[in-house]
């Protein structure tokens, strides 16, 4: 048995999406999820209990970060990632594919691995499916990825197969190199770009190789909305119904929305917190810069229908006097309240799963958005 | 009867140190009694809800930059500076004098009241002691602070009288603008340098004037600590001692100790906030560099005496990762433990005097120091 398992409860009748639960070691997660990013031990500027207060059940932890700053064999030393930060949830761990290939400097890919420059110091580095493997024992999330390439956007044809084949063969030898099967699950990545017939082979080569979970990896990464949607709709059919599905680095309301509709349990992305930092809040009508101008003299909250701190306490008048003055409260409460918000829109979702309506569901998600920016 | 009352209840046998209360619209703090700054209607990082775990019941606002941003016209508007920043405890606002004089560009000082630019940017402003009521009365604190100069050190006699005999008119002034003696208190400022006969004159000029409290300000600004002692001990027995006695800008835990023990009932100071976001702790063994290299595997607490979030969460180990890795929550967490320390320290002050013995009490206090920083 998997230490990692997931429950399909039910489809909704009207759009096909699935209502679930993913059961770890460290508890039982309703799904569809939505993860916030801890990239580096930390979901930036909350605390733990503020992220259970919100809803967090799983959140992610980066392992390009994590191997980096402060280790690996520090955190294994901690007693992992969970005791090292203090979160008594689950985690997830990416694999670094996506940060060594965004992030590092002077990256060569061999079948062998991945030689990169740290980013932070310059370091020559070199990571191979196993190294990752033994990264990710060491940090001890419940779920952990496989290592990837995560081809750039655009590529060719030629270059998105012969990545995917290596990633293939990167999975299995991830496969075999993952220790600790009893704590922690190993995710595959389905990769293959932007071509239907790549996401398909992807999708069949990785299915065989029979993880406890699969991931799509490699969407949202530049290419028009609607290609991601159309990479679903090619990719998921192909996946087994009995295991959870996970869509990586999205997080758009609008794309949570429709990755649901689409088959997808699991998703992950740095917006709530990056967009939070900068001034911007999520809400069901739209988002809202705090800082503008025109909140100087607004005493009511972000969003009248959020019940989190800073909409329980807080006025947009005085968020934005604070994200004007630098000050970091500022920065914590937007970020707050957007983490609560993605938390209370899966939670919809999943009742709107629930009652058979989650295609009405989306339409008046689009209703209330008026045309502006979800 | 006045907006803010002082109470004593006892004092010291072994020092002449005072127990009271302060009794305010927004509650009773006991004294002696530590305020953190919230400069920008803020304690920098930290929730009204953690500062009132912390134990905090009075935190300071700063006149001079709220004047500028939001405005006090922004924070009346609001429903005044409690409201604004929802703390329901009670607030100080102090006259801007020392900012006035230690930030901003291009100072004129006339009997009048003081030509300036903003440090923002740039803009030339006037505040007056009536300018100066207007404003704190806009911002609505309990106990407000009379507009003084705050002379530079080191000051020749000469200026250091002049400067202190302007500061007694501008109180008189001061104290016929207030208006809204009902729900605040204008406090007096002695000034008069480093120079004992003019501690003095200050002190019985303003003393004269019959505020409903006193402070004391000018010191720990670059003078000897032995100095600032010596004119605490001229200046306190000058005082009232039916009304709190406040110390302005004094944070320091052994200049805290020795300060009640020569009758201060108040203190404030930005040191718990500032040192905190640059990684330094406040501990009873002295100050703890978290970001230090000998720390990075140190699996235990901040301080294993403290009762804060942070040393009841953390280690060492992972609030050096977070402050190392740049992360916000490291500055949170050695923040709320400072803040947290000195009012564990000014409860135990608090304590010694009650058993009358704070004179023993100091000697412990150095003694746990052992020569460290305190």
């Amino acid at each position: 048995m998997a230490a990692v398992t997931y429950k399909l409860i039910k489809q909704c009748r009207q759009s096909g999406a699935r209502l679930g639960k993913l059961i770890t070691p460290h508890g039982e997660i309703d799904t569809p999820v939505f993860m916030p990013v801890g990239t580096q031990a930390s979901v930036k500027g909350i605390s733990p209990e503020e992220l259970e207060a919100v809803g967090a059940k799983i959140i992610l932890g980066n392992t390009y970060h994590l191997f980096l700053r402060p280790g690996h064999e520090l955190i294994r030393e901690a007693g992992g990632l969970h005791k090292f930060m203090n979160w008594n949830g689950s985690i997830l761990t990416d694999s670094g594919g996506f940060q060594v290939f965004s992030l590092s400097d002077l990256r060569k890919i061999t079948e062998e691995g991945v030689h990169f420059r740290s980013h932070l110091d310059g370091a020559k580095l070199f990571l191979t499916p196993e190294k990752v493997m033994e990264i990710e024992n060491a940090l001890g999330a419940d779920i952990i990825m496989a290592f990837d390439e995560c081809a750039p956007y655009p590529s060719t044809y030629e270059y998105t197969k012969r990545s995917l084949e290596r990633t293939t063969r990167w999975a299995e030898r991830c496969l075999n190199a993952h220790k600790n099967t009893e704590k922690q699950s190993l995710f595959g990545i389905v990769q293959g770009g932007t071509f239907a017939e790549l996401r398909k082979q992807s999708a069949r080569e990785i299915v065989s190789l029979d993880f406890p979970g699969y991931a799509i990896g490699g969407l949202s990464v530049g290419e028009e909305t609607q290609i991601m949607y159309d990479m679903l709709e090619e990719t998921v059919p192909l996946l087994p119904s009995d295991k959870a599905r996970y869509l990586m680095g999205v997080g758009r309301p609008d794309n949570l929305v429709e990755g649901v509709i689409r088959g997808i349990d699991m998703f992950d992305c740095v917006l709530p917190t990056r967009i939070g930092r900068n001034g911007t809040a999520l809400t069901s009508k739209g988002r809202i810069i705090v800082r503008d101008a025109k909140y100087a003299h607004d005493y009511g909250p972000i969003d009248p229908e959020c019940d989190c701190p800073a909409c329980r306490n807080h006025t947009r008048a005085y968020i934005r006097h604070l994200l004007k003055a630098g000050e970091m409260y500022g920065l914590r409460l937007v970020t707050i309240h957007n983490l609560r918000y993605l938390q209370r829109l899966m939670a919809e979702i999943r009742q709107a799963i629930m009652d058979d309506r989650l295609l009405d569901f989306r339409d008046e998600f689009y209703a209330k958005l008026d045309g502006n920016r979800p």
